[in-house]
């Protein structure tokens, strides 16, 4: 039996693998306000807001935490006390931003459609023209739990037509789909610095509309999640409010540079898609169905029906990938009989063929028999 | 001119220089909910309350972000709709306390007292007898923003005489200056892992009484700064709610590691004393006055009077001191005409001296004569 391996290759949909040239950013101590950080912050903002082609009307705001601090953040800060924010949601992610709703008293509405099938648009234009008081509308561009990618842009031509505020949870995509804020007229969006951005977790960031963060001063009935806050103070002294993650914003902005060589949003897609790829054709190749079809879906994961077999155990799956060096996720699933394989962070083709193998061996070694072949059974 | 270091020592309250046996830590990559992060997880908890004394009655709850957030995240969880916040404040952590419920409409009343005298225990008693819709108080261990070390164990008694909450912004101290929780019957406290842990800034910690916290569902109107939710799902799972910063948390544990090897609480006060006592005897040697007196501060920074000299500059002192190696904090202070240097983190008694010995040639270069010798002034 061969030792572990001392760093397992992640196949989750994040937190992701890292670079090595990323994560040494964070031996380096730096000081709050040192020059150092402040270059790092005022490049990653910029950065961010061009891939979002939002520098004519936005401005970029970070926040220490997670995607669901950020997406607490935005809407306590743009969604005001009049206001009522319809939430489609087709999954845990969709239903976090409703738990964030629920926990604020937000006045809200929900759109909920299948967690198998891609969202009927004109849903969204029935539950606008049913509700005159909502406001604003949210959805999430990939539903991680499942892989389901949403139209934000049919969304977001009926937003413009019902004159709605248009807000994104980009946190699973950004970095690698495209999301063009300015084409989509959407006003905010929630990113995540780990995920496609390849960056350490433990920052978060906003990009809003300026005027219609200018309207929200006083909207947050919280100091730490004040956007308006934070972004006046950011623009005004280069520095957070409080103290921020130092190791992590550094490698953050190491992330972005490394993002930036890679070749862009294009060439991070065009990677992921060769691992999604390579990763649908190893699987089938073992008999593993997806749970949904291709077209659907994001090249960010791809979830696996489970073999229907009595000697299959995903603990044992888990346990046997992590002694070859792969780690999957054990979290939570939109649907019951099914894994999740990730295709994002610091991985490419070879790794996925190498996983594949690893996994084609594990199933081996439980006695299971074609994954396919046996029968498999829907959510 | 030499090149400059590689890396500055941070002569700051914090971020603090953290050792590299901690930072390094920071170059594996985690996957949420893996069997390494729920065992740096449980560590952590169960350390914490050990070094807190609150391991009969007492949950330690973990939350990214800065010690403002965990503040927050507290006061929001523990203090009820019905509820009245009584908070000392003698500088801008205190203020900060007052903002944060200012922020939220929580009831609030504030007890102001000098930033360069330690508080008179009576006003406590008078503001209690004065004001029965007081629940809970809240005060600052160290007011880091000028080194006051406010007398919790006092204002403790008195809280158990009128049968108030008592809790502790302990961000600055923790892990150095004793906080017995059980002695003080003090209920709730927030903690940073950076400071006198010395681990990164990015996720900080709250000690809270088991049965104030249960009886705490429902009161954070917030999902992300819920500490009653946080605590159950981590007690159920061994995991956090959302994406923790994984690489800041396995670097917590080790730095709590590395604080149980130097001896726990009591061998790093003593390293942060001599530090402390070898910072003000050679700042005296060159003229430095300091701004309280030695008996009313924590031996976590000092704070010196700025020379009254023509020709002194804090950004020409800062620069001088940078190009040798020593970050000063730049930051907010309680009072003007004043500069802080820490005696926290990854360094000894050498280190101070030869950051003095740095500060004399600064000083010199700038051509200020005896810092004390042509008369300093009071904020």
């Amino acid at each position: 039996m061969k030792a572990p391996p001392v760093q397992e290759l992640l196949l989750t949909p994040g937190p992701v693998s890292l670079p090595m040239s990323t994560k040494q950013v964070m031996l380096t101590d730096r000081a709050f306000g040192s020059e150092s950080l402040r270059k790092d912050l005022k490049f990653a903002r910029r950065y961010l807001l061009r891939l979002a082609n939002a520098e004519r009307f936005g401005t970029t705001i970070p926040l220490p935490g997670s995607g669901t601090n950020a997406n607490e953040a935005l809407i306590r800060t743009l969604v005001p006390a009049g206001g009522k924010l319809l939430i489609h949601s087709n999954g845990i992610y969709g239903d976090t931003l409703v738990a964030i709703c629920r926990a604020m008293g937000t006045r809200h509405a929900v759109l909920r459609t299948s967690l198998l099938e891609r969202p009927v648009v004109d849903h969204f234009r029935q539950a606008l023209s049913e509700d005159a008081a909502i406001t604003h509308v949210m959805m999430v561009h990939c539903e991680t739990s499942s892989g389901l990618l949403n139209p934000i842009g049919d969304v977001a031509e009926i937003c413009r037509e019902f004159d709605k505020v248009f807000m994104i949870d980009a946190v699973a995509t950004f970095g690698a789909l495209s999301l063009d804020m300015r084409k989509l007229s959407c006003q905010a969006i929630t990113i995540s610095s780990n995920k496609c951005l390849e960056g350490p977790p433990g920052l978060a960031w906003v990009i809003a509309e300026r005027a219609l963060l200018d309207s929200s001063k006083g909207n947050a009935r919280s100091l730490s999640l004040d956007l308006w806050d934070q972004n006046q103070h950011i623009e005004r002294t280069e520095c957070f409010r409080f103290t921020p993650p130092t190791h992590v914003v550094a490698a953050v902005a190491q992330a972005l540079r490394e993002h930036e060589r890679e070749g862009g949003s294009v060439a991070r897609l065009r990677r992921y898609r060769n691992n999604h790829r390579q990763l649908l054709k190893s699987m089938r190749e073992l008999g593993f169905e997806t749970l949904l079809p291709d077209e659907l879906v994001a090249p960010i994961l791809a979830t696996f029906r489970i073999p229907h077999d009595p000697y299959y155990s995903f603990d044992r799956l888990y346990q046997a990938m992590k002694d070859d060096g792969f780690e999957l996720y054990p979290g939570p699933m939109a649907v019951q009989r099914a894994f999740r394989i990730g295709c994002i962070g610091a991985l490419g083709e070879e790794d996925i063929r190498r996983a594949v193998q690893a996994l084609a061996r594990a199933i081996a070694g439980m006695g299971v028999g074609n994954p396919g072949s046996s029968g498999t059974q829907a959510a």
